[in-house]
């Protein structure tokens, strides 16, 4: 464990610096739970997606269920384990500085709303009263040495 | 331009989606905007680093400056533009998400906190006046058609 990078960004990416892997995530978040939905969706060539799908489970992002056609072999689903369901703010950031600063001329593919009252939200930095603060005002203080 | 992916998580990917470039963006968000400061830091190839910084230089996410140390050829320092600034939250929700799922025995490397107050910060999602919804409450709709 000790050659584990200190930095969290750094062991987070060890996880998810690629791209299939965030487009992969993408693709549970929206509800495609079988690797034929989420190979046929991204294009994907089915060796990469075993890998990652591999990794996600093996690092406790997903978990695995078995199901079965009548007819076919059993086979696994995936879902998303907390430490995954976690990880939506992640893919709602990357999303929303896409539509700021890589925007479409035909707009945003999706808006992030509230289910109840759909108006709009954005990611955003919080104290702990739920109250944001502006990022100019935030800073990243070292905890403990390298 | 037609071929760009609908999706605004996709779009960010295409320059961000890879383990480098977001650790290329942790070294200058710390301060780092010299080539060979980050390439030491880092450990990385200095090709791979080329491509990496030409690309963020090509996307907007950095500009860069000439600078000269006297006796020495001109050299190029890296800066982050707006869009690049709008970065921050990005690695941010990755920093917290590494922090509370890819955790270290000796704890987290650097804590979130206001510059005024030190108080913790967090990632999370606020509606139009700032105010923390719960990530249960949040949908993406589909604006537009793919």
């Amino acid at each position: 464990m000790n050659d584990e990078p200190a930095c969290s960004i750094e062991r987070s990416l060890q996880i998810l610096g690629e791209r299939w892997t965030l487009l992969v995530l993408r693709e549970i978040f929206a509800g495609k739970d079988k690797f034929a939905e989420i190979q046929s969706s991204l294009g994907i060539a089915t060796n990469l997606l075993s890998t990652r799908l591999k990794l996600l489970v093996e690092t406790g992002v997903l978990c695995t269920q078995t199901y079965q056609v009548p007819g076919s072999r059993p086979r696994q689903s995936y879902h998303l384990t907390e430490a995954g369901r976690d990880l939506r703010i992640v893919l709602l950031a990357l999303q929303q500085w896409g539509d700021q600063h890589r925007p479409r001329p035909s707009g945003p593919s999706a808006l992030r709303q509230t289910r109840s009252t759909g108006r709009p939200v954005r990611v955003a930095l919080v104290d702990e009263d739920g109250h944001e603060v502006p990022l100019t005002d935030v800073v990243a203080r070292t905890a403990v040495a390298r």
